[in-house]
């Protein structure tokens, strides 16, 4: 229907200064790359943040020259008239510290050893990448966004920049996202965790060092992770119990459609991703947990948002409900805070928010746009 | 309330003849362990068969002279005076074949190669069981089980008994069961299995020989596993958020007690289960279709079933919801059989059937009894 954005290319930052994490660590030498779309208007008052979940990166939108099949991963919402619209936003993407796509992370070199960094990378929160992020926003002269993005991980991060920076953010589009993870979540975390570590290719996390690659952890911890992102209807109408070659081979080969799917997103996974940087992502995720300062009280954790904040959950997304999106409102509200909360209709699971769904596009450009 | 059984000693018996498998192979020198608790009457019509799940046994209640602690895994539910009294009833409980627990499987000697059957041991059916437990019946002079009654796996053995055999089964309890897995349920297996098989240790199956032990894979199959046993709810009840130290700790030891749980549930079973049994069971649960003779037609695989029905479904339970057990009741409904369900509110997750909750137990005994 829309044009994309065409051809797109990574830019990168050197962070000035340092960065104190929550963790008490600091961390010099920080490179972020990122991705921009659309154009930053004269008073820089049309920016947009988009924030990355657990896997992502920032080519969120548009492809490369040498990868024209190959758009990024919310390409479908960002673009010329589409629900983020470039002809009206300028909409920045970085890659996050502790990433495996270019920013400081694990398989960075650490200038004060001149070694990777590997497993001594610190553990790293979403209150750390906010303040990272607010740094990109400090050298990019963007005072205050129009809006912070993101799903999932990445709706946390637009929950936590309208926490920690009330008058830097003037809306925040909190998608797939929950206030903090359950015990469910952690436990998912943990299995892919632990099959990555106990890979015998992880080497303690030095496995570049060792020239080793932890593909079977990581693998494993991708198709654990993949039935949690997709719905059991999605699984059913994508699959069901549909045989690869007609007939039960009494083996343990691919027998059934879903098996092949799910080995073949951990082959690729396992490929492309770096297994410490997974491990960091699956922390922060379980660290997340924005009342934690306030003795788990939520609405007084809210009490200094000044944003707008719009909350999107999708009915058939069972890793983050939309009961854990009504937590959100629900404190939202008793803090008096201006919320709009929309529950898509979607057969796709927690994947849905990448996906242009009619009501979620017009209901995101709308809440930007107004 | 009720005494327990008290001491128990397995018995053992070597099926006669060979059993010709669903896969086309012939398993011969079948030897089964089993458990009893109560006498046969002496006409034979008070007998119950109990058939196990996925990483159960034959020690279903009682306890061993040497391990008085640990009673058998539906000790709750199995006794005098209990929901299946051994007061009336003679309650035998077999390892099923591919077992680990004494019964021929994978680390039995294969008498014809006198070799460790090893990954040579063929897959087995839900409906290969059915035909080891009928011989079984033969040779205990058993011509007519008063009833059939299992948990999960254990209930899609019930249910298979009626289907094959209507006129040796008087009644069957079909628990915490589902006409057969759906996409998600293959998907954890098939994660459980690809853990197990990209192990090092695993040396494609031949780990005896080897004198390996794929402890690794194991640990992280039985840690998903259980992910899928508990609800949401109880983990939360159970586990919360809680830090086993009271603190983030920035690293990858264990900080929140669900993971401590985890890694020790993975840990005990990965020293006590054998892992070609685990891939078999996973693979015996992904072929379970009573209906796959019948173009997928429940009704008409039901139409031969002469047994009073029981179904029996728990809230929480999220691995075999209520909505699969409903699947099973509407078409032993629509083929006219007579048929009980109860749905018991439970917060024990696809773990609920081993509890002795008391509108379930009562349901079971009133089943039973009347």
């Amino acid at each position: 229907m829309n044009k994309g954005i065409g051809i797109v290319e990574e830019k990168s930052i050197s962070l000035q200064g340092s960065l104190l994490l929550e963790s008490g660590q600091t961390l010099n030498n920080i490179e972020l790359v990122y991705e921009t779309y659309g154009e930053l208007n004269s008073d820089a008052s049309n920016a947009i943040l988009i924030c990355h979940a657990l896997s992502g990166n920032h080519h969120a939108a548009g492809v490369y020259q040498d990868e024209k099949e190959r758009p990024g991963w919310w390409d479908a919402l960002i673009g010329p008239g589409k629900a983020i619209n470039t002809d009206k936003y300028f909409v920045v993407c970085p890659n996050n510290i502790g990433g495996c796509h270019g920013s400081t992370g694990p398989s960075s070199l650490n200038a004060e050893t001149n070694e990777i960094y590997g497993p001594d990378f610190p553990v790293i929160t979403v209150k750390d990448w906010v303040n990272s992020q607010a740094k990109l926003a400090d050298q990019l002269n963007i005072k205050i966004w129009h809006a912070v993005i993101g799903g999932s991980l990445g709706g946390m991060q637009a929950l936590k920049w309208s926490q920690m920076f009330p008058d830097r953010i003037s809306k925040a589009g909190v998608i797939a996202a929950a206030p903090k993870l359950s015990a469910q979540n952690i436990a998912f975390n943990e299995v892919a965790r632990q099959a990555i570590i106990t890979d015998p290719d992880f080497q303690a996390g030095n496995y570049l060092k060792a020239g080793t690659s932890p593909k079977r952890g990581l693998r494993l911890a991708r198709m654990v992770g993949h039935i949690t992102y997709l719905s059991e209807e999605a699984m059913r109408t994508k699959f069901g119990r549909e045989l690869k070659e007609g007939k039960l081979n009494f083996g343990f080969e691919v027998e059934f459609e879903v098996e092949s799917y799910l080995r073949h997103q951990g082959d690729v996974f396992s490929e492309s991703f770096d297994a410490n940087t997974y491990l960091l992502m699956t922390k922060l995720l379980d660290y997340f947990d924005p009342a934690d300062e306030f003795n788990g009280d939520l609405v007084k954790a809210f009490e200094p948002i000044k944003a707008k904040i719009m909350v999107i959950s999708f009915t058939s997304d069972w890793r983050f409900s939309p009961e854990r999106s009504k937590e959100i409102v629900n404190a939202l509200l008793a803090a008096e805070k201006e919320t709009t909360y929309l529950e898509i209709k979607s057969a796709h699971g927690h994947d849905s928010f990448l996906f242009a769904e009619e009501r979620y596009a017009k209901g995101l450009s709308a809440f930007l746009d107004n």
